[in-house]
């Protein structure tokens, strides 16, 4: 078939970020007798495919549950394992997610960082640093920014969660006594926080000079208001898709573990398991020891864990302890991809597609 | 004195990124006449400072400069060295400045794996990707970009460099026929691009919410500009000071050359030089040789270099052979930090200050 790999080429598709068979957003409809489930089927009854394992967040965890439910409707018995992958890390019952990890890293190192970079110059240039990363309602990758935090003086200062209101005053407040006492201030937000009526901060922001909807970061709309409000020089990142693709840096946990939970959803298929995703347990904070075990799909499918308050500090803008502990272990270990010239050797991996075995088919939807 | 470190703190400090000694943003007067040099050579003579050594870009090398002449009128011998250091790469003369090779690295590996999310996930998501990068005047950074593209279809596929006049009409036809012909189209922009009429183009979008100044990116707005008129999905990642800080990932070339040139700079000021800046000169390109050579204060203060038109290909979005010629020897090798527990082992360094002698002194200016 088209996805036979040479050993050299496994090895670079080992360390390439990316999806290499690919991603999408598509939204499997409720509704298990909507003709696209009976020619799902179809096509892997033609192809006699008879096992599916697919990774992802929450939704995608739905996508294989409505699979394995049409597999048994239309009596082809497939053997559906979900596999965890979200950087988000915010699916329930798995200790984390592959792609969790690494992104994570990223951010606690660039924030240190960017902290070095800004306390050299704040004496006479900027003050206020915003960077902002992903998180549309989970704050995980927002909190592992302090993982380099030793002391209260160190970065970042303040951290924003989707999990707390946004509070603009407050915001201002702490922000202003930070630079007061410290001379700068290094602020991470997640892209997902909101105001007290439940709006995206980032939608107070939203239109542009031809009248459309402004698709700005949080990032740009803080740095204003500190601007505006303080009269403090600022600076801000968006990491958006750097973060998650930043191969380069990653966690040597997250790629063992990304790769066990791969071959784990395959041993599961083959020993005829389906409905269920594997799951990562934690045995031991020290010296992070876990396991891979499962559940089923219906306890993970378009679910979400949010940070929970006990890895929140107090005050709302830190984390806990307890918050280090969970995610200390996940950052752990560097494993640097090849280098030539220069460059990782990534892998552009361009699948070939089987045969088309049955006519053309039209959702009836679109 | 305030500044020694212990062989270890040496080393750590070799592998932390931002300036040690602090940095500032400071213009000093043209007027040599200016009581502030009076000032600056009475605690020159107080402390007894006999050699001034000032790393940084053509600003800097003008300080350096002017100190040198104060310490003439003034009848101080000081020896003025200047030390090239900037991400900019726009001084003359010298072949490149310390700190560029590593965040041209940086931003060559991060065009390269941004590219590998879109590409698995352009059939569903998003079509059109924009890295903005740092470059005010010179686009040298933005065509770093282009370091890892090997064919035609690799990314990036536009370079908008601030050497060339911005033009939204055939910015966005050559963003939707990249679009039509690969799926989808990665763009990297220099911060500083410019209009026909000379004004930034991130100034097109200047109003926030309250009135004040936006100073919101370049990718935001020409985000924005591709959703509003080719209706495509974008995302858009602003690298800021994440690109100048990414000690993990520096250029061992760059680090080389950057300990080469201060060692270089003492060896002249105690060879009794003064009024020259460090240069480096390129021997060769073929396994990059080169050596350290010095000039004027006077030609480099104050100057800038632009990317020659010879290194911008001739449709004015990417570079050529002879732009990848000077570029690729920089961002040779990798030179980790030591990491403990999975992150950098990064010096937070506190100078203490010598004493003063001198009464306070208020610059009659401010």
């Amino acid at each position: 078939n088209g996805f036979s790999l040479t050993s050299s080429q496994r090895k670079q598709l080992l360390q390439s970020p990316g999806g290499a068979f690919g991603s999408c957003r598509f939204k499997l409809p409720d509704d298990i007798k909507h003709p696209i489930y009976k020619r799902c089927i179809e096509v892997f009854k033609a192809h006699n495919i008879r096992y599916f394992l697919y990774n992802g967040g929450g939704d995608s965890q739905q996508t294989s549950l409505k699979i394995a439910q049409a597999s048994q409707y239309y009596d082809h018995p497939t053997h559906c394992i979900g596999l965890p992958k979200t950087i988000d890390n915010d699916l329930p019952v798995t200790d984390t997610c592959p792609g969790f990890g690494s992104t994570a890293k990223y951010i606690a190192v660039s924030t240190q960082e960017i902290a070095l970079d800004v306390v050299s110059m704040h004496q006479t240039s900027t003050k206020v640093f915003i960077f902002e990363v992903m998180g549309r309602h989970a704050g995980w990758l927002a909190a592992a920014s302090a993982l380099g935090k030793k002391n209260k003086q160190d970065a970042p200062h303040l951290i924003l969660f989707p999990e707390r209101t946004f509070k603009s005053e407050d915001f201002l407040h702490q922000t202003a006594s930070t630079v007061r006492r410290y001379g700068y201030c290094i602020i991470v937000t997640s892209e997902g926080i909101r105001d007290a009526q439940g709006n995206f901060i980032s939608d107070a922001n939203q239109t542009d000079a031809f009248g459309h909807t402004q698709l700005g970061g949080v990032a740009a709309y803080l740095s204003n208001l500190v601007v505006s409000e303080l009269k403090l020089k600022t600076h801000f990142a968006i990491a958006d898709y750097l973060q998650r693709s930043a191969r380069h840096i990653a966690s040597k946990v997250d790629l063992d573990q990304a790769y066990a939970v791969g071959a784990k959803g395959v041993e599961l298929a083959l020993n005829r398991q389906s409905g269920v995703m594997v799951t990562i347990k934690r045995l031991s904070n020290a010296n992070y020891r876990w396991t891979l075990t499962q559940t089923p799909l219906s306890r993970v499918a378009a679910k979400e864990r949010k940070l929970p308050s006990k890895f929140i500090s107090a005050n709302g803008y830190g984390i806990t302890n307890s918050a280090r502990t969970y995610l200390h272990p996940l950052i752990q270990g560097e494993a640097y991809p090849q280098y030539r010239h220069g460059l990782p050797q990534y892998l552009a991996f361009q699948p070939e597609f089987v045969p088309k075995k049955l006519p053309d088919w039209n959702d009836p939807d679109v």
